[in-house]
């Protein structure tokens, strides 16, 4: 929640004009680095090299990572050589790896030149891995413990390495070529006896990932077996790195705002809402606006092409938005579901006929329903209460009928092809409710008019 | 992911028809309590109670835990006294209280009379918290310590409370009258002297959540900061309880669910997709399906109430759909974006003018490029190639100046709409596609009429 005190930035920018840096400090190791960081997005640009210089150099070095990429490349042009490096070598490697992927290809090679050879070994290791893949969000720095060792061992280990490590409170058990062999929890280190070994203590039954499992369902196990941390393997088994839990619940959020936006019809965009450009929107929003027009003109042309019937029964005009848009919402509604139930993981390809009988049953009862409804209301309010003549129980009844059929045509179109897009290996989303609407509406006027032909001879 | 192996389960069916007991012990202790927990739910039911027997006790519990609701009944209902019991007394209290929220009145006294009568005074203190407050989520199962510990007497008292405690990765300070002075992680413990005191290493600058707060602002907060829990205190700032990152990472995910499924014009249903009755799919989806239907008819009278300029320009009504589906997609759009960025937390109701600002700008771009392609489009395509001669410079220009107002209106209306709804304190995903598409449509024909009329003198 970005909830913003308008009251403390207008006493920081105060406090700069008066050069009361003290102060300024005292203030700033108050605040959790991601708060600095949010505040930092609110503050004037000029003031923040100033600010970013006053906090101490761990809060400093957090606080550079939960920056947008704008903001920290404006730092780092500011920043001296030494500056550069200062943050650097506090990064953790996942949060350098990500500022390496976001900056310009000159910033990142001045960051690559402060960093020292091991890191920037690791950084590149990082960068080889597929985007959105597990080995692409990992670390690699993790507690690392041999079977053998006793818990006195594994407590002096820890407390050597526990300060450059991302967590502690699971530690991973490796042979000598770095097969990973098990898990132990800092819990179960300290509840147990000084002398037992690792062997015998630690959870040999290891839950691990791939480097190269998408990211996605990384993060899906690790909220399904309610880890803190995965251990991340390369294809032989050996540790490679970790993903923390707090990047896993970046990546869940990330991924439903993908879903959410990919589902309105717009290109996903990672930057928040006040920080992307007018021009951004626009190429994230016209495709699929000038797609989605282009297939709405063939709705247009069914539409003309029944021209005759409508000028014989103008009343049918009428039913057109209402039938339209209820097809179009049913089909939206099932695509829905479906498209999160697949995310979740709740059905897969394989339940694709369980699914469309559940689909028949409830198009079945929303079909009657909304068919019953509104014969009722079309006899009672459009015929006798606005004394529309015009009106006939036949006119009513196909109104009704094809309300019935749109909404099972509907509820099956927005069943099926998510699950086929995700079959195909698509994006179910795409399936959602501007495309379904496009289809279901075109479908919805030819089921009109053939079943209007049928009954009144059209 | 919820990956079924269908040979997996095979094979315990086969095993239980055998009566083979040891070899199925052997295979489920090998198991994950969360895999085992969704190959339950896989297999016949009357095979559950055996196969639960079958489980070591605290794999048991995990695996209960983890179990939908209808099946943790069903195993209660073939649970004797004492081993409803045991499994209670494994249970996590937030679990607990999960369990005693989802069971019905019968089955809840039975789980309240086994449990302790500490346990059970804990659950119902839990039970009084509001839905969806950070209290009724939280667990009291945490380690707390004095300020004037050393880090020896911390690591006793970790030593002997720490198997009760859901985590002992982060431990709280406070005063006798239980106020929360501080926190301090098992990493600070274990990396400082044995003589250290804890006032002098614990963060004091504590963030914490009250027990009102609501629940999916206590979970922003957990992945904002990136912990792995969050402490809950009363009002009198004495900590209560602790919220992990696990079940943060369940409510992050709920509520996205919520959310995408309400932006569907679906009623959240929280159970998954296939143990989802029909009846109750019928249920979370006709109110809203009717509340649009009944929207859509004005839609339809203002179509009727036109009848007359549309039978003498007939060649209007071709144009319809596409008007008013690019009219709707183009406010979806814009109202998919301002609901998730209002849910992130990136943009609050004092910054309406700014998003009016950015979407008026980007609706004039989109609403320009979409009425110079559909121009081009209608003269070229239509009138050229498809040689329909009703078609003028007019009408071409009449349907293009109604894109790009619809487009300008479609857009204001869907960043407004969801602001406004949050301003007053609903929830701002209400106001998604399939309203703001009912809305435009009507508004789109409004405007479609209110041009031709200008232009054509209809």
């Amino acid at each position: 929640m970005a909830e913003r005190n308008a009251t403390l930035e207008t006493t920081i920018e105060t406090l700069i004009t008066q050069k009361k840096y003290p102060t300024l400090r005292d203030i700033l190791v108050t605040m959790n680095p991601a708060d600095i960081a949010a505040m930092f997005s609110d503050l004037e640009e000029r003031t923040l090299p100033l600010l970013f210089r006053l906090l101490p150099k761990d809060i400093a070095a957090e606080t550079f990572a939960e920056l947008e990429p704008d903001l920290q490349e404006l730092l780092i042009r500011g920043f001296s050589d030494s500056e550069l490096k200062e943050v650097v070598d506090e990064l953790y490697l996942d949060d350098a790896v990500d500022l390496v992927e976001e900056m310009p290809a000159n910033v990142v090679k001045r960051i690559l030149r402060q960093a020292d050879a091991e890191t920037r070994k690791l950084i590149n290791d990082i960068l080889k891995y597929p985007e959105d893949s597990a080995g692409s969000i990992m670390t690699t720095e993790f507690i690392d413990l041999r079977p053998t060792m006793t818990v006195q061992d594994a407590l002096k280990n820890i407390r050597r390495n526990g300060s450059d490590s991302e967590t502690i409170n699971t530690c991973y058990v490796t042979d000598e070529g770095k097969h990973l062999l098990g898990i132990v929890s800092i819990r179960a280190i300290l509840l147990s006896e000084e002398d037992a070994v690792l062997m015998d203590i630690m959870e040999d039954n290891v839950i691990s990932v791939s480097t190269l499992t998408d990211q996605e369902e990384a993060t899906a196990m690790i909220s399904r077996y309610n880890f803190t941390v995965m251990p991340v393997v390369d294809g032989e088994n050996r540790l490679v790195g970790i993903i923390t839990v707090d990047d896993a619940m970046d990546v869940m959020e990330d991924e439903a705002t993908e879903d959410i936006e990919i589902m309105g019809g717009v290109t996903p965009v990672d930057t928040p809402y006040l920080r992307t450009s007018v021009f951004q929107f626009w190429r994230a929003r016209i495709p699929w606006l000038m797609l989605l027009m282009i297939g709405a003109t063939f709705t247009g042309m069914i539409l003309d092409h029944f021209e005759n019937a409508l000028v014989r029964f103008t009343v049918l005009t009428m039913f057109i938005p209402m039938l339209m848009d209820t097809g179009g919402n049913s089909g939206s509604q099932c695509s829905v579901t479906v498209i999160r139930a697949l995310s979740l993981g709740d059905i897969e390809f394989s339940d694709l006929l369980a699914v469309i009988w559940k689909e028949i049953r409830v198009a079945v009862l929303c079909g009657l329903s909304l068919a019953a409804v509104s014969f009722a209301k079309i006899l009672l309010v459009d015929r006798l209460l606005l004394g529309n003549n015009d009106i006939t129980i036949l006119v009513a009844l196909t109104v009704c009928v094809t309300m019935a059929v749109v909404v099972l045509a509907a509820k099956l179109i927005g069943c099926t092809l998510p699950m086929l897009a995700d079959k195909l290996g698509l994006d179910p989303a795409v399936m959602s409710s501007p495309f379904i609407t496009t289809i279901v509406d075109a479908l919805s006027l030819l089921v009109y008019f053939a079943i209007a032909s049928a009954l009144l001879g059209t």
